[in-house]
């Protein structure tokens, strides 16, 4: 905290650059406990949840755009900092030939299932060994969209705070909880309390996923993009459900299978 | 055609293998007219569809595989060059470390608006300039589960044969018809026949997607990631339909927009 601090760097080998640089891979995200969010529109959503970034890095378009002034006056009052730079520096952040106008850095947040009010959303989404950033992006957002609560991750999951999954989660990274938590935990935690885990398994004894009245707050749970989930999971749940699939395929990508399902609980809500 | 042939490449400068790695690159894929596949599960998909490989090359744990005879034996039958390689050579061709111990070249087939049989099935997926090849190869996979007949591509969209694409469509490629056409033949061409146009439209106008019937063949259409379809688009379609959005974004990924959108159509097939 302290003084509102604005300053420049316009040199690429600027010890800060060459630090939040190394913030696209994944070890360094680890280490410092923060990640790196491209584009003003993503950074006006934090604002807006009310997170504010540890740096903000701006070109001259960004600190020029009309959205951005709002930006800069909240990171400063909240003792962020802001830095004016060049789009040679951006590029070198983002890694991107063309990066957007701005970068800004944010810590990571570290939410345990404990923090979780499982109560205060109608739906979760749970995702079990998640390989892949876009699909999990995917499936903060489609979160997001259908009024849920916020992603729990399974066990040995792709990094959330990944630039691809930020990206791809379209600012729900900021408004939507996220879990990292083994099978082990979930489990008691659960059932310790309300909730339907509900599992979209390929397997036998399922159900078609229209034909069960969901109750909240509804646990929808996918497998892994390439494996599924394991047989003991789904049989942990309280209701096994499929999609009807009229093709060759025998399933949905992950992040399609959390969707449909997902807008399914909400719809049969909004239709009493 | 003719006799059967096959052959052992280990050379990683033998002239077909950096002929057909080129095929990564999308110019190289126009000027050849051919399109790289990994992966067994994938050509069996396509040799189940009646489709098969030009070139069919296997490392020794590929060859060695129960499903990998039936593919080898029609391959050669239909006039296709087998080639038993090395795990060098096939991660030059896909250009990945640890390489699927298939990779098939395939002749890109050209489907033209004219080609379909629009009334062969109830729905069909139409995405208008598509940037993301994973959200394109989602959308054939969400149409095969779905019972769709196909994929229009409008206007300049991402390359439906690039590897992530085919990757992401999980085999949907070879069963789903792949049509690309501009916006001022599409229009035309569905007015010229039976079809429900509905656009997924950000803008006002618009139904609750689950208040309107859908009539077949339904032409699902969904626009740009960053930026939606054009207005004159959505004012040309036959019913303009918006899911609900909860929270604070105000759109869903283009790939899960449409197979939200498509189970619908389905479901109310369906259930009557």
């Amino acid at each position: 905290m302290g003084a509102a601090r604005r300053s420049t760097i316009e040199s690429l080998s600027n010890p800060l650059i060459k630090r939040m640089r190394l913030l696209r891979e994944k070890r360094h995200r680890r280490a410092e406990g923060m990640f790196l969010a491209e584009g003003l529109r993503i950074a006006t959503e934090a604002r807006e949840a009310g997170i504010l970034p540890l740096w903000l890095f701006l070109g001259v378009e960004g600190a020029a755009h009309p959205l951005a002034q709002a930006l800069i006056d909240a990171t400063l009052a909240s003792g962020g900092e802001v830095i004016d730079t060049t789009p040679a520096v951006l590029s070198k952040l983002s890694g991107k030939d063309n990066p957007q106008a701005i970068v800004a850095i944010y810590a990571e947040p570290k939410t345990a299932l404990a923090d979780i009010d499982r109560s205060g959303a109608p739906i979760w989404l749970v995702a079990e060994r998640m390989r892949d950033p876009g699909n999990l992006g995917t499936m903060l957002r489609t979160g997001d969209a259908v009024g849920a609560g916020g992603l729990i991750l399974l066990d040995e999951s792709t990094d959330p705070y990944a630039v691809e999954a930020v990206r791809a989660s379209m600012g729900a990274i900021f408004t939507q909880k996220l879990v990292q938590a083994r099978w082990e935990e979930f489990r008691p935690w659960l059932r310790g309390g309300p909730g339907q885990l509900v599992a979209t398994w390929l397997g036998d004894d399922t159900q078609d996923y229209q034909a069960v009245r969901y109750a909240a707050p509804t646990f929808i749970l996918v497998g892994n993009e390439s494996q599924g989930m394991p047989t003991d999971y789904a049989a942990a749940a309280d209701v096994r459900v499929k999609m009807p699939m009229m093709g060759k395929a025998d399933s949905l990508n992950a992040a399609v299978a959390a969707a449909v399902m997902a807008y399914e609980v909400l719809n049969q809500r909004r239709n009493g």
